[in-house]
């Protein structure tokens, strides 16, 4: 398992050793009684439907997890398009360790190439408009960093990570605050300088008055392509323009030569569909 | 948190551990800076669309760990239908407290609740031929004990809940075990005897043999309704069948009048789509 | 740790984790004084009685945490009875990892050797009357897997690993939910399917009505031989009896010829005394 | 939970915790089914032997993690003697919840009590001679701490915790080091200051010299009692002795009036009996 | 414990863990055998020097971990200057918890109270200049949450937690990558948008050009007060602009004018001289 | 990683880890973008101050766990003194492994090195006084056992590791359980044999009681050395004498001819300077 993208990275390492808690809960019980001790197998892991690979890294995390005596070797990179009954990766070892492995290593990588699949056609679709597709933090439990990484693999861009990623002033804390420039001044003065400032807006006076108070970008809730050409126009080119609301790839086109940077979509994670992948072996 | 469905449940407790982790990360900036030390707030959690609640203990389980002082009262119970605009939990505590949850809880509450509106629309769609709907193993990682949980609430039934909970011997089991009577006899002599014994079976003939055998439940791979109904024939009525492949509700009900017990899929998990639910918060 | 039977295993691999902390502490005192760094040293894990030796893989788990460098060879597999002075395995590697791994090593070791032995006399004695010997939930704390495994390892069953592999429905559950049929009922629509149900009764009469309600095992607790075979009379053959009650395989040869499938003793668990077992190192 | 003694000792907790997901799996299916949720219920906790009480803190722990809820209140104090049907605590709470930490409860009480009673026992029976019983490291894997607490309990004194508890010289450390005069150099110059140096002997001679190098402590291995006496001659009253071999009540005796201030027995733990404990609810 | 700011903190939550974890090991040995069970105290924490406190939420965080029962009420507030004598906190509760919380406690406050104190010390001596105190990753292993909180509360600022909290290029990525174009490039088509884009500079020219190809900040790596105004010059008012390099309140002071943003000084944490706290108890 | 000191050592492993995760978050951003995957690097850890290091066993935790491919190979042993531009370390392997790990890496070494090097210059200035440098628990959170290794390496002692590792009463303890001589009984009746009984005497009459009592060793709290040496020749020779102050080297030396055996400084670590030490690479 030399240089693993994920290698070190706790938030992986956990899902992917609760993912094998969950699944060999006390044990395989029959892979122990029906598979002699010591037998070996060797076999690949098979694309059964066309669309983007995302999550090699972690499958080989899973299988080292489980036995670091099972080798494996990915045929294709993350992000690569392939094509029904492509070989993904080969896999050999301890027949019982392979077995033990099958269901939650095809589980991340069904899902994670899911999800590419779906980020890949989206960002297409857009894709002359230079307006960029983003992801939010509507992620399933405990994956948000690997469906993250699909996105980005998909073509995708992310959004911040969590709520230590970036500051994202809403209406209510404006509310409490006193106001946008007040807003702006505490995150200025209070949070890493290396984190962008980003308010939600809900009408072009709003964003205009964020853009004066300093925010460097804007997410405009629900707000049409005229309305958003017309921040545009009203903010000037330096500050960034995200448009957020239900979005789909066919909504997102009618913003193209508005001037917004990006629209984000939470369905380009959870609306996402499993690829269908397959393990076959030989033992 | 009095008597929590998953009070003690390791794997429960961890992913709900690791999703506040991947969502707080190092801290919630803007939240630290806006919001000031000591500050209530409280609301509600509405259904913005039709469907089956399922997650709410989880919920429960969210907002403890986070903060204790947070008082969470649940307005509906897992299972039932709600409308749009419906409450389903009232919560009030440290306003700060309550936006560092909110992404979280929300993220359990619209995956869960979505796992359960979909598997209710497939378990009603074959509720009138006494088929009864199986989940798989094909779950998203680290949530499988948490989206079965949702497919029971919304009227599904469990399969194995992970390697240890059932036998299923499927094809190379048997090719490498020597015949499925070597296979039936292994399980029969080394499983845990409140397991189930089930055998993955692609013809009539197999299906007998494994009858024969001692099997307590029989897997039909993709095997058509004609061919269901013969196997049923042809077994008697004491062995259980599931039938499996790609199935959607209409092609399960094409299985009516089989005399076959089950179909799984995968699907009613994974094919899912989130259930639209908001938190509103009066700071 | 190539093929390990528990690799991958989370209860397993804390447990080891956990008996390494508790030994460790906050470091090896003495050997980290004396012993010179680079030091090697190779020896031997010896039996000094006979019996039925037990947790081989899980020795290979504690040197490969403690020291992936150690070389473990076992000269014996797991079920096979050793006699004194016999060699279970080889050792090799760096002296003070050896000496810091030794008590954890042989802790489990001789606890697990001396279950497996104990089930292992307990099983023969009974080996004439077709009755197999079921194991309980009454185990270590922390060790239950491992002392599950070990009862099977010497030739008895297992019975539900937790309380989720399987239902066994008691007289208080009865009592609340309404009567056996209400309580079969519940468990055969909610239940994974893969599960058997097993009903607790202590009369005859019980029995006969949990049988015709739909249970798969009765528990005849403290039933007397006389009355378990009048049990398997009035049930007929399909229903699996277990009888449970302070059982010693005196007693348990007494059901001989009743027809029950099962007995089952907590104490072949706690009654077990360690196998005396030693390592010896070369300096 | 107030002033629990284990409080934040995180072995223990640990342990707790090991215990609990070791029972519960993936859930506890029958009550699941058979109970009404929110249904409460309260019972007690009663001796069916006599003995010595151990674990009632740990109990504690077990209710509170697996639900906060329970109300446990202890009758009696660890340490206590306890007749047939002396009840020990009372517990209330959700009846699920109960339900589900019942057999973790008793596992550990059970056990710990059993030794508890089995240390108790052994330590009467010496307590005539002066000398003091010593438990070791042979203990269950994960079971330390409590396995120890409950030695003390029952009269008792424990030897050091762990590696890092005390200097324990053995004849293969010395070997390696060039002698007991350089052995106790090393721990004298680089132990911490708090551990007491203890050298194992198997001669009179090899006691004289490891006490003029300066041991704090000598570990007698199989020596007898007058050997024993011999030693405690020669080395004068400064050093502490200690005896060990197979080691029981018996043979303990036998060492009364030869000075020697310990016996130690691995026995006083991994010989100990479970004492017969029940949990009786009213649902 | 309602509304800690570190509730549900991952980080945080560990090292309060691991901190009672290596401070209490396998139990108090002194305080369980001197303190009668049961036994209550109350007292206080009071400052000993003058200086600026921090930590204490992660105070009440370790007495929440040790024992739930204890009370604990801060009488001033991170962030503020304290003097000899005055009292930070009172506490109540067991005995013996007080007791085993004491030293891990105090050294939280004594360390992070340090690191403020510090931080307030350079923070104040630059407050002419309108630079702003940045700190660094040079963090105590574990510690780092903690530590760059104590920096912002005395008055600096935080730069990115860590590796996700910002892209910050070094030379050796623009060698590796082709040039600071390319790098930029990679950077902003690929990384978290809410992240702003840090190359770091060591000549003028450089400046110049990482400024043209869009970096939104420039580390001037070692760069003189006359040589950082010259950068001023070159780039204009839009890029931020932080110089590093053994930096000290006396040599920061003479960037005053220059036109830079920040100085950022590991220093400010592994520099900080511990405040002195003591706890009183009353038992 | 063959025969690390620390392999195993769970409190030390939990911390390598946290300072891992703390580090990386959700990810190397910076990296991943311009880092070729593949890339290869190799290069060196170097001294730029001159010192005692310490540390190089949890550097190579630190690089094994981020990424097992990892070369390291320490070209001086902890203890060495080494010199500026010395090299400490040659590495290599995958070159965003490498970046991953750079400043977790130098974070533990500068910071132990920098305890190593104070503990040195303390214990060598008192050197001739045949008085040893004593630590105390005054430690960084989760940093106990390393800092305590470190002042070790440089040539210190080490106090009681935790509050399991010795007994130490101190004047509350004293108050509440009678007497001096109670608390000195209560602990030699309770604690594990092993450990040594200090006692905090603030007078020379409170130290020839203790030392009456029976106590291994005093601690002579604040004492100067006038009544240090009275304490000597009142209690004897045989009690180890310990005089804790608010020490420093200077005021050490004047105890030189009292005849105590220890002084004591938390200072030793909280007031330790980081080591300067770097990582280059060849890209």
């Amino acid at each position: 398992m030399t240089g693993n993208l994920f290698g070190g990275n706790p938030l992986v390492l956990e899902l992917v050793r609760l993912a094998i808690a969950e699944d060999i809960g006390t044990g395989d019980v029959t892979t122990g009684l029906v598979i002699r001790p010591g037998a070996q197998a060797s076999g690949s892991i098979l694309a059964r439907q066309s669309g983007i690979v995302a999550g090699l890294p972690v499958v080989e995390m899973v299988f080292s997890e489980i036995d670091p005596a099972i080798r494996f070797e990915a045929k294709v990179a993350d992000g690569q398009a392939v094509e029904p009954d492509q070989v993904l990766a080969a896999v050999s070892g301890p027949a019982a360790s392979l077995l033990r492995a099958e269901r939650t290593v095809l589980n991340f990588l069904m899902h994670l190439s899911g999800v590419a699949t779906h980020a890949s056609r989206f960002a297409r679709a857009i894709s002359g408009t230079g307006i960029r597709l983003l992801d939010t933090r509507k992620t399933t439990p405990g994956n948000r960093i690997l469906e993250k990484y699909a996105v980005a693999v998909g073509g995708g861009m992310n959004h911040r990570m969590n709520l230590a990623g970036g500051v994202l002033v809403k209406n209510n804390h404006i509310a409490v605050c006193g106001g946008v420039e007040q807003a702006v001044g505490l995150a200025r003065a209070g949070a890493p300088v290396t984190l962008k400032i980003e308010i939600e807006v809900r009408s072009v006076s709003e964003a205009v008055r964020a853009a004066r108070a300093g925010a460097d970008m804007l997410l405009l809730d629900h707000m049409g392509p005229s309305e958003a050409a017309e921040v545009r126009q009203a903010v000037g080119p330096a500050v960034l323009l995200e448009v957020s609301g239900n979005m789909t790839p066919e909504k997102a086109v009618a913003y193209g030569g508005t001037g917004i940077d990006f629209v984000s979509a939470g369905s380009v994670v959870y609306g996402a569909v499993w690829l269908d992948i397959s393990m076959y072996l030989e033992l």
